[in-house]
């Protein structure tokens, strides 16, 4: 038997609320310890073309992104491709139902029903020049592991549940994570309706999921709506598997990230004519702190990103008066993020002192690094055999919020140099198919592992 | 007889096209120097209540922009103001006319209607978050001026026109000086309408005008509609005149500027998973930019600023892959500007190099050091007698374009402590009035060195 990790994990708008939020999952004991693969998944096989046709079919709606996908969350693309998925859940029999911020369930009937259902899901939304994999793989891998099990007869005892999140990238709505994160009771169905538009327009992500006709009144906890457990299937987004020459991973657990809002207030002057003694410059002092997020990195051993910088006024006479900045820091340790969020802060203070400047910060995202449940990795594990190794997400999913609730786990498959959140995104068809299958392993491997806990009872 | 000092200046899109439209102004010898005021300006008064009103009655039009006006060009606002002005040319019985940039004239008769007019001339736009005194100080007292001369029956032997020239800030539209490029023949209507709007919008200053109703039939150019001389009120943007006391100043030249739009091309990548290494971060590049280009002013004893950056795609979750920043380079010596843009366009390749980014630059305005015409300045320098100051201005106006044509200078009113471009630009009420009533001597001191030079020859 082994004992769960602790793992502490957060998130939610403004740094008091974070520490409010944050949980502690306390150490539980396992009840049984899965040591082989189900009968039943070792028959399984799954159509690796149609999986591939289906990938490039739905990666038609997207605006101009040529061999990418731009599909923002609630976006005319975004509905179309939602249309589909609708279409195809309906044909295979589900129970279909659209909860409040988008998310989309089709449940499938397991020989008892009173089991919460074990869940399969991803999203269908990508960032801004983005790939044909991150997120699309995840839901439309399911959907191939439900149609394979229709078709070969496999009925499991647990219900099973389809889902496809909604704005998991935050690539137009920030936060990101924008339904698992209600779903998992962190934030609710008007926070996220009105989470803002990226781009600085009055939209949010409530008035364009109405607009798409995506404001349903299936359930939106998982309070309302418990799953036993939660299955994921990502690319990997880096290198490890590629450099192992695997075509598939177990992913135990996620790397630690932080968001912050960065806004310097400066003062407005004339470009030409201000001297540079005196001058309140937002933006050269925003541009300082760029800098030493980059030297912050290295010196920390960690990672950092500025994903926006906003300056204004518009115009090419003035000084910048007001700049904002969005950047998330990333670390392996809890204390090296920690500490990464401390020091940035410190130099934050000092470049706002040596420019004159007033600060805002606001820290939307606190995730500490963590582990997926053993439970759950040992289903993966076990189901990618020979095939896979362990591996870590550098990032958080839709997992991150589930893993919050009950047992998690996800799949990786092998990505062509890491590249992600870009057009050149790629996995190959033979890992697309691997990866499919072992998440339709994971779900059977999971249906045993509940029957044998009850047994074991 | 003084000789005219040489001066070069040029403005226009690109490199290649500034190189060949760089114009030498040769030495051009005086006809005749003015020495004392004309006897008629002597006796010359202003309203300063009037002018004082209609400062803060015109500022009312303004998107809302607390003590100070934002009025971009060819906005609702703009064409309130352009209304207003137009009405209180036809008031005064003007001959008045728009063009198809949008300039309004108001021309109103001499005794000899053969000579050019002599123009009173500056802007009714401001930038966003600007005063109610850079441009407007320069039109509404060319008004108070002309009012002045109707009411004590002041007539000129060259007819005067009065002159708001279009998107003098390049506020809303790039580049600047909208329509006094195109009347000195250094732009043409079609590039001018073609002019793009800094919010990256579809929107341009052609399309602008043409909705607010401000596509006129009128003179485009100076070959067109020649003038004798321009001359015009602006607030200091400095503190020269403050420091020394004074009310007033006679303005000498202006210093050198160069414009540039620089853009770093990076890589889409994943902001949380993609490693340190081997990034190309658009936005990286452009803040170092940013904080070379403060070094640069330090180093080299001029000035800079960054006026604008723009980074994409936008979203919470991508490395930043494309980067436009536009910034200035000023200084007093010729000499001094050349050598900043040299060193900043190494400092920009060196970047590129060090962080993998593919960049494209323009140099889009290109301004050298020069000198105003020294029979315009000594008409206004005798107008300010002992009240001013001989002084330079930091930046360009309408003035540094009809300076490539005819004799201009200009007319400095003090400003609290040299702010300008941010609502707290103050100019106090007897200062607007002085700089008024001097506008309207040097008028008159140039029409009578107009004569004077006649009869010498």
């Amino acid at each position: 038997m082994l004992s769960r990790t602790v793992s502490r994990a957060a998130l939610g708008r403004g740094t008091a609320t974070v520490a409010k939020n944050a949980s502690l999952r306390l150490t539980a004991m396992r009840a049984y310890a899965t040591v082989r693969n189900s009968p039943l998944s070792e028959k399984l096989s799954v159509n690796g073309d149609r999986l591939w046709h289906d990938i490039h079919y739905t990666a038609q709606w997207s605006a101009p992104s040529p061999g990418g996908v731009t599909r923002l969350c609630a976006d005319e693309n975004d509905k179309k491709v939602r249309d589909w998925f609708r279409d195809q859940l309906l044909e295979l029999g589900a129970d279909y139902k659209v909860n409040a911020t988008g998310t989309q369930f089709g449940v499938f009937p397991g020989e008892d029903n009173s089991i919460p259902p074990i869940a399969m899901g991803s999203h269908l939304d990508t960032v801004a020049t983005g790939g044909k994999f991150d997120g699309p793989l995840g839901v439309i891998g399911a959907l191939e592991v439900m149609r394979s099990f229709k078709e070969q007869g496999i009925k499991t005892r647990a219900p099973i549940v389809l889902i496809n999140w909604t704005n998991e990238e935050g690539a137009r709505f920030f936060p990101l994570l924008g339904s698992s994160v209600v779903y998992a009771g962190r934030s609710t169905v008007e926070k996220a309706h009105a989470a803002a538009s990226n781009d600085a327009s009055e939209l949010t992500m409530g008035s364009e999921l109405k607009k798409i006709g995506y404001v349903g009144d299936g359930p939106n906890t998982f309070k309302e709506f418990p799953i036993s457990a939660h299955f994921e299937i990502h690319c990997e987004q880096h290198t490890d598997l590629e450099k192992a020459g695997k075509p598939v991973g177990w992913v135990e657990g996620w790397q630690g990230m932080t968001w912050y809002d960065v806004t310097f207030h400066g003062e407005n002057g004339h470009a030409n004519t201000y001297p540079m003694y005196g001058r309140k410059d937002a933006l050269v002092g925003a541009s300082k702190l760029v800098v030493e997020l980059e030297k912050l990195a290295y010196e920390k051993n960690g990672a950092s990103t500025v994903t926006g910088l906003h300056s204004r006024p518009w115009g090419a006479c003035n000084i910048q008066s007001k700049c904002k900045i969005t950047f998330c820091l990333m670390h392996k340790e809890a204390e090296g993020l920690e500490s990464m969020g401390e020091e940035i802060m410190k130099r934050v203070k000092s470049i706002a002192s040596l420019h004159g400047l007033e600060t805002e910060t606001d820290r939307t995202v606190h995730l500490l690094p963590g582990n997926f449940w053993p439970e759950a990795i040992d289903c993966v594990r076990l189901a990618c055999g020979d095939k896979g190794i362990a591996s870590r997400t550098g990032t958080g999913h839709d997992s991150t919020m589930t893993q919050l609730l009950c047992p998690t786990a996800m799949v990786f498959a092998r990505a062509k140099d890491g590249i992600s959140h870009s057009p050149k995104e790629w996995t190959d068809k033979d890992d697309c198919m691997e990866s499919a299958l072992v998440l339709g392993k994971s779900v059977l491997n999971f249906d045993d592992y509940l029957k044998a806990k009850e047994a074991s009872t």
